[in-house]
């Protein structure tokens, strides 16, 4: 049944049901004008939004509709978790055409309200409303979390002089897109790439890893890849107003890309400006390189050392990140990830 | 210039320099995975989301841009104040193809800037991306506030022979898109409802009179009129578990309303069915009756006493609310309202 056959009402209904649920933190939930929840005392809150927009973000030709919601929170998640926090409340607002059935937005929520489970988290606010016919699918997530004060890792708390670290490999999302626009839907399960493809559709924050490295200070500064490694430290680098410098040897790919790589003849350049990784990039203290090391081998999730922040070159009119290959040169970065507008 | 031109970073930076503010509110704000926040001690948090979409909330053709940007922040307001909270902060996220003129997001901002100002509120989450060029404007805002728990006042608090009231006069919203759509821009200025116009594109939340009625502790039950009174009306009821009988007689219609129905032979169910007024709607018990009379007068606003609940008929299969008009026969609402999938 198409949206426009349901209507709105109906269909506010049913998804109501599904997240009628009880939580000590939450006052109320959906079906007021505001969700009311309770905030943990001495905590400060955190918030983000972030939005997928249909044939931007992702094409419905090759993503299924539960992983589609799973992954509107899931990259949200991770945006909490890179500041040291704990996610706690998502309010969603979905756009769609009526003309999409009825079971694309039931899977959506259905994998919405799976990652939310699996973070602990409980759906407060919603809204759904149309686009015109030949209007995109837009999702916005915004989440709410929370962290002690002190346990909040920004991204610009990094000196020169600290080792920097990112969690899983580097541009594998970026190859699972090649995988689902080279064999479409069939590269879930068929793709060399299908390891890739499915971390694409499917990305998991490192919620554990984050959350042991707030509660320790393990981290200096600290934040999620979403726009590709050479934008990311770019964008921590300039924040934290260091210079940084990657061996490019040290940096993690996975087999997948590396078959890739060899077959298509590209260098790291790919990998690098892949963006969607949603993996932990963060800066370290040389003192902490054992209890990271340690922390590695306890979440069975690879921690890469990837290079040295360093003290900024104020004068220099190169970048602020350098990309240093084994023979000595300077990996150069071309077009350094997606901008939105351009 | 075009947003495909000017980009996506140099736009970030241009709005990021327009709203660097220092609130001891916020830790941080826009500039890293999420926005930090200090809730204050003791209140509950409030939060809700709102989506304006191009071509279903508005038309490019007759929407001044800065007026957009207050409606985005200012729907959201209403939410908050008819909760009885205070808004505080508010992320928004904004999708539009990257043939969009950059005036027209700068103006947007303006307007949002504008907003957030007037009620005391600081930006400190963004977004923006792009979608196809035949794909519509999209913005969301999701808006954090705060009150006193026991200043909360739900939609579900109204019981049996209460008053019932609204602020401001109903349906005038509706009729200022009647005379864009008639008139396009120059509505504004020259068309006979132009004070509806004025109040269509740029709402004014109710935040005093709300302010004080929690303060007080004026109502048992309030929200704010976002889909028309006979709709919102029935939704209050219904999470109140009461009846309702409105007296038709008794509606705050404007001046230019009445003019419109006379002239073009409409009854009252269209003022009762247009929706984006803004205003509030509560139900107060009667020894409140003189304080609101005294609030009205001071706020220079009217508010009406529109009716009286009553106990819910649990067997009737008739709805929950009556329009009785003077002869004493009942207004029937043929269609209740806009649902965005049908």
């Amino acid at each position: 049944m198409q949206l426009k056959e349901l209507g709105e009402k109906a269909l506010i209904d049913i998804l109501d049901k599904r997240f009628s649920q009880t939580d000590p933190r939450v006052i109320k939930g959906i079906g007021d004008d505001c969700a009311v929840t309770i905030p943990s005392s001495g905590k400060v809150l955190l918030s983000s939004t972030d939005t997928l927009t249909e044939e931007i973000h992702f094409s419905l030709t090759y993503t299924p509709a539960k992983l589609l919601g799973r992954k509107l929170v899931n990259v949200s998640v991770s945006d909490i978790i890179a500041m040291g926090g704990t996610p706690q409340f998502i309010l969603l607002s979905i756009t769609m055409p009526s003309t999409i059935d009825e079971g694309f937005i039931t899977e959506l929520y259905r994998g919405v309200k799976e990652a939310c489970s699996e973070s602990n988290m409980v759906l407060i606010g919603g809204n759904m409303s149309s686009t015109p016919s030949e209007g995109s699918i837009v999702l916005t997530s915004t989440i709410l979390g929370e962290a002690s004060r002190d346990e909040v890792i920004y991204r610009s708390g990094a000196a020169p002089g600290e080792a920097i670290y990112v969690t899983g490999t580097v541009g594998t999302s970026y190859l699972g897109l090649i995988g689902l626009q080279d064999d479409g839907p069939s590269a879930i399960t068929r793709s060399p790439y299908r390891n890739s493809v499915a971390r694409h559709l499917d990305p998991k924050p490192r919620t554990k890893i984050a959350r042991t490295i707030a509660r320790k200070g393990l981290a200096t500064s600290m934040m999620d890849t979403s726009d590709g490694l050479a934008i990311d430290l770019a964008t921590l680098a300039e924040a934290s107003q260091v210079g940084a410098t990657v061996e490019t040897i040290l940096l993690p790919i996975s087999s997948e890309m590396q078959s890739y790589l060899k077959k298509e003849n590209e260098d790291l350049q790919l990998p690098l400006r892949g963006g969607e990784d949603y993996e932990l990039l963060f800066t370290a203290k040389e003192e902490h390189k054992e209890e990271i090391t340690l922390l590695a081998e306890q979440s069975g999730i690879e921690i890469t050392r990837i290079g040295l922040t360093e003290k900024l070159n104020k004068d220099s009119k190169s970048n602020n990140v350098r990309f240093l290959q084994n023979n000595g040169t300077e990996l150069k970065i071309k077009n350094k990830g997606f901008d939105h507008y351009k």
